[in-house]
């Protein structure tokens, strides 16, 4: 499984500051130590960079890679930010992303064929709204799928983001345990080996202890990885997430075990 | 999941020389504490008593009674020594266990009829040799049932040990990864929500680091109760696996999540 650190993005005071500045100096800081923790990716979130995006996607894509020679995936609702970020990158990025919403099937999804980028398709109405069960997260998966060939984008670019939402929502156990059937489905209902993500930090988004939200994370985490999850984003500096992701690895991945894999 | 703690068994130097001075003291000290880490069911497993059987059986049962009032799971190939165990035993135990050998087929398996216990069944060979797939598992399941039907059991009474291999098999991880496959399958396969249970010290028997090996527990105790495992025989003092098993029953358990539920 890949690890996306999702570290870098405007929630975090320090970066707003720092993009508002234009001061890269925090930003590649961040960025040192997500490569550190034992990132395999680094998502940069700057949020709908509603001024200036262009040349603010732009600034952290360049900061980033000034320090760091990971991979990026490139977070923005933004059409023109996105494109100035993507051409900015010297590895090819991720998209991260797109769903049934217009815009972002007219002017973000095309990026992928453009750049020649792996996409993020999320499992969301083209209202925003979330799907109340796996029957509608299937049928979602089909219509990004359907929007891909439109395209014409070769399938093998999309990566599955089948929303997950906080198990303090009235039925998220319930949709916690049918992601884990989701992610199991997709290959057979698409008909080939399709890429999938989950963003981890959702499942226990409001308040909570911060000791059973790591534990809840690990655990999850752990379900995830026997589904075939294929990437996760995810707070890098959570030690033990990373150290669980990494001994799932070392028994789903095909092949002899061997110790020197688990943390 | 239940968790059944596997901790008071003939393979503890302590627990082998209080059953050869019939001593129950250390026995009951030790079922105390399983009773204090939280377990739901002690399992007491004595080897196969080749002298004394009976005698030495209800002695262990009857030295746990006195101190604790939790269900016993009772582990021998003696079929006396279970039999006179399970008379012994106040709260219905679970036999643990039989497989397709011809002496536990005819020697064990009636004593769930004649006790009125549930029974575990090993997915093994006549032989004892483990199967090497899912396909052989699930062939040794539908073989375990029709020897239920044979002697007119209610299945209900049934629990599947598809029996975990090391992962340092040549091919444990593939084997680990089959296992929740085979368990997730059951149900579908024989017609009724077949209950299922894994001795999860199997996963790491063998030389390796111990924190390596705990953490190894933890995630894959989380893959299987994801896949929906019922019970699991494991070292109760492990604490770290225990809280996972709990973190996993409030996600995987129907109904609204609490935070009072995650350790």
């Amino acid at each position: 499984m890949q690890i996306i650190a999702d570290n870098i993005q405007i929630t975090n005071p320090m970066i707003a500051q720092a993009l508002n500045e234009m001061n890269p100096l925090p930003v590649q800081d961040l960025a040192k130590k997500c490569e550190a923790a034992d990132a395999d990716i680094i998502d940069i979130n700057p949020g709908p960079l509603t001024r200036d995006g262009e040349e603010k996607m732009t600034f952290l894509v360049e900061a980033v890679q000034q320090v760091c020679n990971l991979p990026l995936s490139l977070d923005t609702s933004n059409p023109s930010a996105m494109a100035a970020g993507l051409k900015a990158c010297r590895e090819r990025p991720i998209i991260n992303g797109f769903s049934l919403e217009t815009a972002k099937i007219e002017k973000i999804l095309p990026l992928a064929t453009e750049f020649e980028c792996d996409i993020t398709g999320f499992l969301l109405y083209p209202n925003g709204m979330v799907p109340g069960n796996d029957e509608e997260r299937l049928n979602l998966a089909v219509q990004l799928f359907e929007a891909f060939n439109e395209k014409r984008i070769e399938p093998q670019r999309l990566i599955i983001d089948p929303v997950l939402v906080p198990l303090m929502w009235e039925d998220g156990s319930r949709q916690a345990m049918e992601l884990l059937t989701v992610i199991r489905m997709l290959q057979d209902l698409l008909g080939f080996p399709v890429k999938t993500i989950v963003g981890l930090s959702n499942l226990t988004s409001g308040k909570g202890p911060k000791e059973k939200k790591l534990l809840l994370e690990e655990v999850y985490l752990s379900m995830l990885a026997s589904a075939g999850l294929d990437m996760v984003l995810m707070n890098i500096f959570n030690k033990k997430t990373v150290s669980a992701a990494k001994a799932c690895d070392s028994i789903t991945r095909q092949g002899t075990f061997s110790w020197e894999e688990v943390p």
